[in-house]
């Protein structure tokens, strides 16, 4: 892609950051909201609350961005130096900022409820350097703060990720948007499956050889399936979008025998979509996913249009008395089995009365494996009022992958049975 | 804390990192692998597939850590340049490695079972620069890759987490111990529940004073807990352990009416302990949450020693025909209600026959408030034979949030039940 003259840089504070107590998930968000706006995130720096680290990112960074975000450390608390820091950075003294320390009050007294008086450290949250431009912060007791120096600015956020979200799309992206004159980005993402990223690779070589140098290929390869995303920057804003969508047009052309969507969604919400679509229900019968299925499918808003319940039977017991899974079946079989997950979604779809059911039973480790059944093994059924679908998998991951994994190839089964259907 | 002198910096590399499609995990990962060593990463940088950019965090990480962990961008495709950016960067050519050649074979033909020929690209992943050390990587088809310079060492790992996870534990971590002669570190977790983060600053302010330099304390709030990590360096190993067991004990003194773990474990975790210890068991009965809460009991392994099964009823009609909530308490109480709650959890009790249960009911959003339960109105019941305990709540996020904060706190009322019954 070619270079932009305006570039961000993000910089988050935090010891937690460096000692992976934590994961990073702000820096993606705000790399999100930035690119809507098409301007291009050219590094993300994480330090701790190390006031030397701190300082020199900031000069580091201010070479080649002119505009940094930063998050993290503007806590009361005394392991939170980032306030101090950037006052001092830009020859500032500290002041009470009357505005925020109102806020502050009424945040206490009406939000938090909380009884107690307010303690001085919660009256420092309204101090501020006199440099800078106050944010105010409607989700918390500390304050957006705009700095700017040659050219550059600089805007401090809190790191509680719903107080930096709010501080992002309420102040901070429309401030970037009225100084900066921003080059224009799209992307466009689809989703294959069933196909390795080298053989999709080779599928699509012509079509990779021959894109402008404005345009970006990359693979996102996950869960056994392959994102493409396609990314194009440019000046004119209708022109990159007419060229961007003769370019993926094309793409979808070459893919289009593995292609399972042709927007950047996930599985719950593709098969989600369908049922929608299809005005049809369903239901799981979970039990080496333990409800992850269900909290998969009910991330979606509305998914009570489609998703009327599960049975979570982690038991053999709860096998037998809710989801009526004979004795004998469980018995001679065993819990992993096809004869298992056959029963558990057919009793599943009369007792939910439901259009379409799930069913998995498997082994996710890292204990409880037999001769022949070993960790990572999961059985998967699926079924409609007619048919059934079963199909046996064997993931080599942990525990957690495991789960994830057996997940979305159920899903992924149960769309290819509602596709068929119609 | 003091400083030291090995020192890591980790960069990431792909342009997913930077639009913000991907949360990087890996670097949480590194981090505590590092950790876990007396390693302390001083930074984490995150850039894209762009030459320059790589080439200069190189050269920059290199002034500040002799220790440099790389990930991502050694895939098969055309977007992948990390491994000849590391050729060139250290002045190599590549070169066919055959052990690796011979090991992506392997993979093709008894892991993946590929019924197609091997391509060229997939070959190409066996050719490494020969400056380098190659690393196995038995999980994948790309190794690892060792580079010295100046006394610094520089390692590329692909970016699938679980090969770099692999790679981490069992080929780098050996190394490092091998080549440097790292400090001791030393971090302890506790978790406290119902105080906010600036009143629990003041209980212990004078605890936190009187702390060597060689200790750090920070506050880690999240889900309406804060989490205290007390963190300490030093070159003497037995006297770090021994002064970190007398502040650790001091600290917990200072909270001990807060403290609900002295451990930084999650509160799914909290629970599974208590109910192993007792030997009793829970199920729950869950609307609004979706499973979410049977998935988080069940990531722990062992859970089925404890944990049975649930009932989601998302719909009206599972409400009352699985989990036989009267017709009459949903329409005169609504579906989100005191009563509702209670029913369902003493009949999910009687039906999953366990010593306890959960049972909650809400509107998480963004849709689906009426005027008097807005979006984020959670109704939880938890319970025992004997007695039920029903609390209100109201979360300001957004859907997922919701869902999460509604299981935590499900889960931490289940877990003063248990305690308060002991």
């Amino acid at each position: 892609m070619s270079s932009n003259t305006v570039c961000a840089s993000i910089i988050t504070i935090g010891d937690e950051l460096l000692i992976g107590q934590v994961i990073d998930t702000n820096s993606a968000f705000i790399a999100q909201e930035l690119n809507k706006i098409g301007v291009p995130v050219k590094k993300r720096v994480a330090v701790g609350d190390v006031w030397d680290d701190i300082w020199n990112s900031l000069n580091e960074e201010s070479k080649h961005a002119n505009i940094i975000l930063i998050t993290g450390g503007l806590g009361p608390t005394a392991d939170d130096i980032t306030k101090p820091l950037l006052c001092k950075y830009f020859n500032g003294k500290m002041v009470m900022h009357q505005p925020t320390l109102d806020h502050v009050n009424y945040l206490f007294e009406y939000v938090f409820k909380r009884p107690m008086p307010l303690l001085d450290r919660n009256k420092k949250q309204a101090e501020v350097p006199d440099v800078c431009t106050v944010l105010k912060n409607e989700k918390g007791t500390a304050p957006g703060m705009l700095f700017e120096k040659n050219g550059t600015i600089f805007i401090a956020m809190p790191g509680v990720p719903h107080e930096m979200k709010w501080l992002m799309q309420n102040q901070i992206i429309p401030i970037i948007i009225q100084k900066f004159k921003t080059a224009f980005i799209e992307h466009r993402t689809l989703l294959t499956a069933g196909i390795g990223e080298s053989f999709l690779a080779e599928k699509i070589k012509t079509f990779e050889e021959a894109l402008p140098t404005n345009f970006k290929l990359a693979y996102l390869p996950n869960y056994g399936m392959v994102r493409l995303r396609l990314s194009a920057i440019g000046n004119n804003k209708e022109a990159l979008q007419t060229s961007m969508h003769q370019y993926f047009s094309s793409l979808k052309n070459y893919v289009k025998d593995v292609m399972i969507a042709d927007e950047d969604i996930s599985m719950q919400t593709i098969v989600g979509k369908l049922l929608k679509e299809k005005n049809k229900t369903v239901a799981t019968a979970e039990s080496c996913t333990g409800g992850y299925i269900s909290h998969l499918l009910t991330t979606i808003p509305g998914s009570s249009d489609y998703y009327e319940g599960s049975i979570i039977s982690y038991s053999y017991n709860i096998k037998e008395e809710v989801l009526k899974v004979p004795h004998e079946t469980l018995t001679q079989y065993g819990a992993v089995s096809e004869e298992t997950v056959k029963t558990m979604v057919q009793n599943l779809i009369t007792i939910m009365n439901t259009d379409y059911g799930i069913a998995v039973s498997g082994i996710m480790g890292p204990g409880g494996e037999t001769p022949d059944k070993p960790v990572g093994t999961a059985w998967i059924a699926v079924a409609d009022k007619k048919k059934i679908i079963t199909r046996r998998f064997h993931f080599r991951f942990d525990r957690e992958k495991n789960i994830e994994l057996t997940a979305v190839n159920a899903l992924n089964l149960l769309r290819q049975l509602i596709v068929d259907n119609h």
